[in-house]
């Protein structure tokens, strides 16, 4: 086994010590969140760190760095507007939606610079990723600051689910392999798991 | 498109709802949580909740639900110590390590009712799990109530991080798949990424 205490990590090089902590927890969801500014201009970014909160009521989670909260947008515009959506990503845009971590312009809508197109399912909605098989639409309920790091938690309720049928099993389960999503490991894996085994609700051994 | 309002979503069936709401958020990490209780009793616990936060300073978290604070160990162990360790999960201990989601009173050990094994790096670490291919040592910083379901968000620091050679690449990058480390989607369903494609750091277009 290789060993790094905390002293070797913070002598580590800037790029492998981000390469490094961000892989070693282990697997991240792949989610687009779609944002519009109160001047109109739609926002899509990549997230991994969306985080499921629980389920009544239901409850999603994200996390921003200090970096991401100014001049990010997609902080801002949930913050003008108090709504926002989760997408999931697909096959098929993994490269346009890994693209839309480069540092783009507030006036520049990532819609504009890459292949995915907003959808918008009612008048007021936020913008939505055209095609995603879980198309989330969420209010914003409040925002957390991690004191450690000065990270914030910005926590949502889900208010509308579109789900493709396919996805969806007889007990609520998705399976998320029959949309092809991926998931990212670190700042850019992306693979896309191909089953699964479930292993049910566990019961005490004598 | 199958479509859940905010309203659908109420009335569900609670499993139903919670698988449901437990999937579409995507994949998950697949960790277990090692701690000792004061009186030296050891627990292992399952957990696809644990998150990266930052790298510097290197920071992981992970949520308890109101019902795991009290009577599960995990919380009480990490509170009376400060410490605790995070340890993939690897594809021969899946089935174990998901069994350790059974209730437990908190006189008896997990390792105790499986076959996973408990590992002391030295003498005053915590339980590490024997073989895990990435097992990572922390000490608690701080505790964040959410407001909106009274869950909490554990924060911790890396001070020992322990890797298997194979998985780690050049610049930091940990190859999940290499220590065939699974992804957890919903409450039961694991699934063992391949491969994966990594994208680099992306800069914006003209």
């Amino acid at each position: 086994m290789i060993h790094y205490s905390e002293e070797d990590i913070d002598k580590l090089n800037k790029v492998f010590r981000i390469n490094l902590i961000n892989s070693c927890s282990g697997y991240k969801s792949a989610n687009l969140i779609g944002t519009k500014s109160k001047s109109g201009i739609a926002n899509v970014a990549v997230f991994s760190s969306i985080v499921h909160l629980g389920s009544n009521p239901p409850l999603l989670g994200f996390f921003l760095r200090p970096s991401e909260i100014f001049p990010r947008n997609t902080y801002t515009n949930i913050k003008e507007t108090g709504i926002y959506t989760i997408n999931s990503i697909y096959k098929e845009i993994i490269n346009d939606a890994h693209h839309t971590s480069a540092k783009y312009d507030k006036s520049i809508s990532e819609f504009s610079m890459t292949d995915i197109n907003e959808e918008y399912i009612d008048d007021t909605s936020p913008p939505f990723v055209e095609n995603s098989p879980i198309k989330i639409e969420m209010k914003f309920e409040e925002e957390i600051k991690i004191k450690a790091n000065k990270c914030k938690l910005i926590v949502g309720k889900i208010v509308n689910l579109h789900i493709e049928k396919k996805l969806l099993e007889k007990d609520g389960f998705l399976s998320l392999y029959k949309g092809k999503i991926p998931t990212i490991s670190g700042c850019d894996g992306y693979s896309l798991p191909e089953i699964y085994d479930r292993k049910g609700y566990q019961k005490t051994k004598d």
